[in-house]
């Protein structure tokens, strides 16, 4: 069955002069993907009408699908609407249930309602106006001769918001695309290269119509089956029986047996043992608290956080010794686990994590370079600390020390049976 | 004076099915932009040769100058070299002085070294062969009919070096462009529509040969006016003449007149000042720990956080009054300032930020919606707090009380003139 195929055009001057960096498109071909949608080609184009009329005129030359972002806000500079009206033979027109929708957006800041916002309700004539649930440009949705045009807005949470809940349901349901099916398991620990030696035989026994694919991020690797079947549950069945190969091979390094953020499976696991946490962040900044808080719900076993990014908060806060500090430096394992126990006692919670490592770029010493890090999770009875030497870059280092630190909890909470009283 | 046209192309499978996000050609047209060149389009292709062949045909259509980036790997998938030999009617040949280079990269590791890096030193016979000087993938330079096409690695550090060191300065000199000039600067508080309201007499002003850009997100919004001319210096004072005529209109709301991130400029503020800063969060959950320690240099100004999650955290470490809490609730202007003296007092900082708020998707009620927020700064001598209401959206609400927080604490610092001790 031949996949449909999709091409993404971006529109806007800020990302063409590089003030922004186009993360939509990656995030838009990893949604389509699930659904069996190839990206063709991805395309950044400025605010300018003959350019986007050609753009999208040469896209349909390749692909049924063309995804605009951009260029859809109410200011002189964004001219989509208006392109799309030349392209498409027709006019903007008012739309009264755009109108009450932003109406309704605005109805605790009514002040802020403008005669510019209203330009907002005035859609092409000739198209599907879909209601932007999150903003007030609405969507619009061409159809000619099979092929299908979407506009919709650059901001990336309205985006990401009007894609999941409205877009792709509508596209997958339009195209009948083909059962895709992919299971994915996270592993953490082994390089992506290691992985595929350890599991070569594996990998070459795999049936033709199911394919592998290896997606490594900040040291976590998941590894994704995909297959194409109109019987759905033996295909899923097939894919289980696949994994289930994979424990004696990876032993620990599998952390999660389903697509999952480390901070979501956290959750599920301490809201299923009803069990707490805090942490102490030193290196990571607050980094581990943004994410474990990022999940609705995460205030039911989340207490809190310390980040101590100065030595004098490490000793007043958490009650690190200020002896220790002195003789093994912040970046120590005496330190790190002092940190955690401190603030397991501070906060009363069954479990805590800790950072401690130089983010860089300065910093750095012969003995402990940019890139070394200490992580210790504490629990009721035992405090274990791990060290990792990480890279040059402060982005990469604060990003890699919070999954190390994620995953170091999620491995203890699995294999930890102490009593919660 | 017409700007050089330029078209990026960005080649790989991993970019179309989301796998990495392309910050390389953000980071590419921000460094030509500088030299008068101008990015009219960005494409990312998959590693098919009819594809690559396809998308640089038509490229050079519209642009002088093509660069491509990614797919000179040294592996299979890798066919960008062999591509380009058959656009350009050429084949490849040994390269002794690539070899050469390779050699020297695996000095120290000379046992990393295998066949397929050797093939590395294989390069069209056409074109300029440039040295990688940090990578084995040399950089190729063809030149057809004035235009030009420059193929170079996708690896964003070699990229960048080889751009920066050789690539850019090449074309410059080439070409001898125009010089463009783009000035920044940020607002906040005033949504983009009524922004074009109040600047309507302003924008209608513009010189011809000055465009403006607005550019909203998280509740600031970047007003760029961008130029072309030869002399740059004369621009730069008609700019910023420009941009002098808006502190009238717009006051308070112009937050920093360069680009730059709140967390940066925050940064900038308080090295000049001496001055140190902590945090306590309660909705933002660490987000503003997290940006504030995200620059380079942070330890010299931030002391810490405490990310209050539980309510007994905000009473036992922050020392809120457990009567205030009940009395109005967690989300109230007695506890989130009481959060603030509390965090200030504690890590002994000059100023303290705190956040209180609903971040959803639950723990809304009919007196204070999901969205409601009350951010606090606090300084030696007084607390100001401020109450917001964003969204229905968790990450929104994160992310604009975490922009809310840092812009108020820059319009308190830039009009704050307490001593310092």
């Amino acid at each position: 069955m031949d996949t449909i195929k999709v091409e993404i055009i971006t529109i806007g001057d800020e990302i063409l002069i590089g003030q922004i960096v186009d993360t939509n498109s990656a995030w838009m071909a990893t949604q389509l993907n699930q659904y069996g949608f190839e990206i063709h080609k991805i395309t950044s184009v400025h605010d300018n009408a003959q350019q986007i009329k050609e753009a999208i005129t040469y896209a349909f030359t390749q692909a049924q699908i063309v995804l605009l972002t951009g260029g859809i806000g109410p200011t002189k500079d964004d001219i989509t609407k208006h392109t799309l009206c030349e392209l498409f033979n027709t006019r903007l027109i008012h739309s009264q249930e755009v109108y009450d929708n932003i109406i309704q957006l605005f109805k605790h800041r009514p002040n802020v309602m403008n005669p510019l916002t209203a330009t907002q309700a005035m859609v092409p004539e000739n198209c599907t106006v879909i209601q932007n649930e999150v903003g007030t440009a609405p969507i619009t949705w061409f159809e000619q001769q099979g092929k299908i045009l979407v506009s919709m807005p650059g901001v990336p949470y309205e985006m990401m918001h009007n894609m999941t809940t409205q877009i792709i349901p509508r596209l997958a349901k339009h195209f009948n695309t083909p059962n895709i099916l992919h299971q994915t398991i996270i592993t953490y620990g082994i390089p992506e290269s290691q992985l595929a030696i350890t599991l070569t035989d594996w990998e070459n026994n795999l049936p033709q119509h199911i394919q592998l694919a290896y997606l490594p991020n900040n040291g976590l690797v998941k590894l994704r089956l995909s297959g194409i079947s109109d019987d759905q549950e033996e295909l899923k069945k097939e894919i289980q029986q696949l994994f289930n190969q994979l424990p004696p091979l990876l032993g620990d390094a599998i952390i999660a047996h389903e697509d999952i953020t480390p901070q979501a499976y956290i959750g599920q696991l301490l809201k299923e043992k009803q069990q707490t946490i805090s942490t102490a962040e030193s290196c990571t900044g607050g980094n581990i608290a943004h994410l474990i808080t990022s999940i609705p719900g995460s205030s039911e076993y989340y207490k809190g956080s310390i980040t101590a990014y100065a030595n004098e908060i490490k000793i007043n806060i958490l009650g690190v010794s200020e002896e220790k500090l002195i003789q093994h430096g912040a970046v120590s394992r005496e330190v790190v686990e002092q940190m955690a126990t401190g603030v397991r006692q501070k906060m009363n919670t069954h479990y805590a994590i800790a950072t401690s490592g130089i983010a860089g770029p300065d910093g750095g010493t012969p003995d402990k370079p940019v890139g070394t890090t200490w992580i210790a999770v504490a629990t009721p009875d035992r405090v274990i600390s791990k060290k990792f030497q990480f890279g040059k870059l402060r982005e990469q280092n604060i990003n890699r020390a919070t999954q190390a630190a994620l995953t170091l909890l999620i491995q203890l909470i699995k294999h930890d049976n102490f009593k919660t009283n």
